[in-house]
């Protein structure tokens, strides 16, 4: 049979500032690409292994799987293929179909998912009524207390720690005491944070994280990493009866091959980034400040935000694409002849954006591009 | 903090002609090898995603799952994250805790532990109480009928094509039809076996279909393929009510990165080489009859063997590591000398292993060492 031409070729990061706030985290460092390519075939990982992916140490899973645990402040980690994967291995294990799980209403799609795989039921804790759409610990803590009233049981807690709507930073620390003071278990999802910010797991008192690789830890997909307190590991690490190195919930093995050894090999540069989480937040605000200065482009969420992924309302954008006969894909068009990507195509009305690791210079043509778009059309 | 030397160098492939039948299948061609320098990135095949990784055409995943499913002979294919967690897919959906499905006793370690991650009980097919220790389907057959008669009903049941112990291949299509006559859904475990020879899903009458994209398709891990039956797309592939683009077993989206664009870019590549199984099978049995030219090295499993990958009792290289200074390590020792690798390491007794895509002469050169050695320690 003949394969139709699949259009394998990317050269998006490399020929264009990319705007997109998913791929902004996961762009690899020099060490990270030496590392694919040796680790680019199938089971690369495991020529050394004696049964536990965990536990091989050339390439030294084991030592990894230890730092990264410092890393994030937790007793011990595993890597999963995703954040996802990651929420769906604790709903799942933790609770029957049937039950209720508390999450706040800025959650990714993929724990509205993960919870309707695992059967459970979801109770949401609403966002603020204004532009911030922040989900405060007083919301949080009056829902699960209302839950737990009514259902008389709530066995499992989640909260985005920056949900990728608003880029919204919750107060994980609050969220970790408020679940521990009324007996439930706690999971925080740092899908867009671990790699970015610094995660202290044990000092918020969580009981599980998850994080992204490929999101925001510098590392070929799918990977993620699921970090618990140790009193869970018998529960979701529980070995399998008839092969007792192998743990359950992990199929065995997880990550085995590119995506782990790229996300060993970007740790260290991953470390050293998050160190300097406070300087990147600053050039967010910076960049916000500076788009605002175009009249009908506002930022929504948080204010001043304190991540990188930013939106905006853009009603002068809207309305340019009302009269421009290229309708609403110009906005598209000219950010692309400026080599600047990352922004859907078609939308005008809001768009979300990061500028996540691009220096000084590469935010001010952005911002100059945007003022020069709207100053030539409208 | 410091992270400790992970070690993250490899040459096993570079360097050596590795034995190991878990890497052969698994090595990249060219193609892949530049797919995996454009994809490396995160979330790097969402650049055109509208909400659906099957849909999007740039890079051509949706043209590629077709080319897929015609491949494999499948109504539909969703690439999941390897064959195990394909399984683990099907078995968690068909069944509810409890329920007992049956396999074959020769069943990779992983289909146990999907039954146990779904809670299922597990009936078993038992093998030939001989050296082939083949899964007869008169066999399967009668465990099949028993367990119905027993239980009333079974709602799934699952064979290994070709099992990772003996390398033996199953009549997949007889399968296919005992569990259409006996209105048991079945599923075939082609981990060892799609990539290197045909499969026929349809043509078998098989309602599910797992492969192993870093086993045999010459793709970086992890990522596997499932196929179906059409009839079971509502059922397996059922959207979500609150995100109506979502597949929940999916968790939406699986395969984010360079596992699946090395997959696509190796698809031609895997299907030129499925067409030339038969010249592969002469070739490993030839590999057998010369390696069994040496005294007290027989193969067990099926004979004349149908698959690359071929299992040896060894009594002469264990006798030699009785009386040697390096005891059980002198094997290793003595290959990795001459840069043979992938029998583990201290072990004499047995061994398995793989000659798949070797040259005559990378063959020859291994049967040649393997006589030296004896020769020389004897």
């Amino acid at each position: 049979m003949e394969c139709e031409n699949y259009n394998l070729t990317r050269d998006m990061e490399r020929e264009n500032l990319n705007l997109n706030p998913l791929q902004r985290g996961g762009i690899l460092p020099e060490a990270a690409r030496e590392a694919l390519y040796d680790f680019g075939d199938g089971y690369s990982v495991c020529d050394y292994c004696a049964g536990r992916l965990d536990e091989i140490n050339k390439p030294s899973i084991n030592n990894f799987l230890g730092d990264l645990a410092k890393f994030i402040d937790s007793d011990l980690v595993r890597t999963v293929h995703g954040a996802r994967e990651g929420k769906f291995t604790v709903i799942n294990k933790i609770c029957n179909p049937g039950d209720s799980v508390v999450i706040d209403s800025n959650a990714h799609y993929t724990t509205y998912i993960a919870c309707e795989r695992a059967g459970v039921e979801i109770i949401e804790v609403p966002s603020t009524d204004d532009n911030e759409k922040k989900i405060t610990m007083d919301n949080y803590k009056k829902t699960l207390e209302k839950s737990i009233d009514e259902l008389g049981e709530i066995k499992l807690a989640l909260l985005t720690h920056v949900d990728g709507d608003y880029g919204n930073l919750t107060d994980a620390k609050k969220f970790g005491k408020i679940c521990k003071d009324l007996g439930v278990v706690s999971l925080l999802n740092c899908a867009y944070s671990m790699g970015r910010l610094p995660i202290k797991a044990n000092e918020w008192e969580l009981d599980f994280v998850v994080g992204s690789g490929h999101k925001s830890m510098a590392a070929s997909g799918p990977i993620g990493v699921l970090g618990m307190k140790s009193e869970w590991e018998e529960i979701i690490l529980n070995r399998s009866p008839k092969y007792p190195k192998k743990e359950v919930e992990m199929l065995g093995c997880t990550s085995r091959g590119a995506p782990i050894a790229t996300l060993m090999a970007s740790l260290p540069y991953v470390i050293e980034r998050v160190n300097n989480w406070d300087s990147e937040v600053q050039k967010s605000r910076k960049f916000v400040k500076e788009l605002e200065k175009i009249d009908g482009i506002r930022q929504i969420g948080e204010n001043p935000t304190k991540h990188d992924l930013v939106r905006f309302n853009t009603p002068i954008l809207h309305e340019i694409g009302l009269k421009h006969q290229r309708k609403g894909f110009y906005l598209y068009e000219e950010l692309k002849s400026r080599k600047i990507t990352g922004i859907k195509r078609g939308q005008t009305e809001w768009f979300k954006c990061s500028t996540y690791g691009m220096t000084d210079k590469q935010r001010t043509y952005i911002v100059d591009s945007f003022k020069e778009i709207v100053e030539k059309l409208s």
